[in-house]
């Protein structure tokens, strides 16, 4: 016997949820048949909703409700410094901590070879037209520091550096209360190679 | 400024399922916005289908499209043997074995005070109803060796051992292709104790 067939439709659309296999899918399908079949109908809807309500802004690719986002069309924030984030989450990241009141820009993924993800699916071109429209003077590079990450920190690079423009990005070192005995070498190499001087 | 109202409801529903926190869920729900809606979409319909179409079983409660579901309709199926299973997916993982003839009962669940299952909720006495029913001659344990298993084993075996029954439970030792190495105390003493003559 094997199980039902809308079940395994289910397990197997569930795969493609990041980081979940058949195991976890398998076990995700029969919690949510087994269990309250109104958790099951919240996120069927909820999915529903947002595909039909969240685009990505025209300007930043950030996703949200508007053509133009709230960041992009807010007169309070900096249009000469530009972030740019690899994901809405990131950039919700940067948003939390209160501290930055520049703009941004979502490239929704990183430079990967390996997944035919190259500089026209990240529309790099849009960002470098939007530098040059909104006359940006400082750009700040905020990826992963992943492979990924660093390769597509490097291309961004690269296309920018002919403008007359401050490009930074966000410190490498070791994390707020971290223990050194846990921080690998090669982020505490950085954090020897980038120290500050205390004042 | 913070995520979309939608977005936000989306990872709170993804959030029900098991072993899903509030940073996977963000991560699942900003994947299925940003690739392809066609696999969020996909998902939706499964889940809608399938709580419309999947139930459970009348006799031994595995959820299937039958109001009895085609193991307990069998006449190929011994009804006088009785697998007791924790879920629909513990059954079909011994159906893939190919080696068992009998049927089950699936408790959809172990007794466990914490989360407020207790004997009503697994359905023991339509357990007890369907042995003496089918005039069952040996009932298989067949649930997690954890403690909530454990306690539902004792349980299930406390309640039938005035019965003139044959009550087994599945075999607990080292794993196949298992290096000792790796296996834990625990297991290695019951290898020990349950070991088996060599004939």
């Amino acid at each position: 016997m094997k199980l039902s067939t809308n079940i395994l439709k289910l397990i197997e659309a569930l795969q493609v949820l990041p980081g979940i296999g058949p195991k976890s899918a398998k076990r995700m399908a029969l919690f949510l048949l087994t269990s309250d079949t109104n958790k099951a109908l919240n996120i069927s809807d909820a999915l529903k909703t947002s595909i039909s309500t969240i685009q990505q802004c025209e300007k930043c690719y950030v996703l949200n409700e508007n053509e133009i986002c709230d960041i992009c069309s807010s007169a309070e924030r900096d249009n000469k410094i530009m972030c740019v984030v690899e994901t809405t989450s990131d950039l919700y990241s940067i948003e939390e901590t209160g501290e930055y009141k520049g703009k941004y820009f979502v490239l929704n993924g990183l430079l990967s070879p390996i997944d035919n993800i190259g500089t026209e699916e990240l529309k790099i071109k849009k960002l470098l037209l939007l530098i040059k429209d909104r006359n940006v003077s400082e750009v700040i590079l905020a990826l992963n520091t992943t492979l990924e990450g660093e390769a597509t920190s490097y291309y961004i690079l690269d296309k920018l550096k002919e403008d007359n423009l401050k490009i930074t990005r966000i410190a490498q070192g070791v994390p707020a209360g971290g223990d050194l005995n846990y921080v690998d070498n090669a982020t505490l190499r950085r954090a020897l190679s980038y120290r500050t001087e205390i004042k």
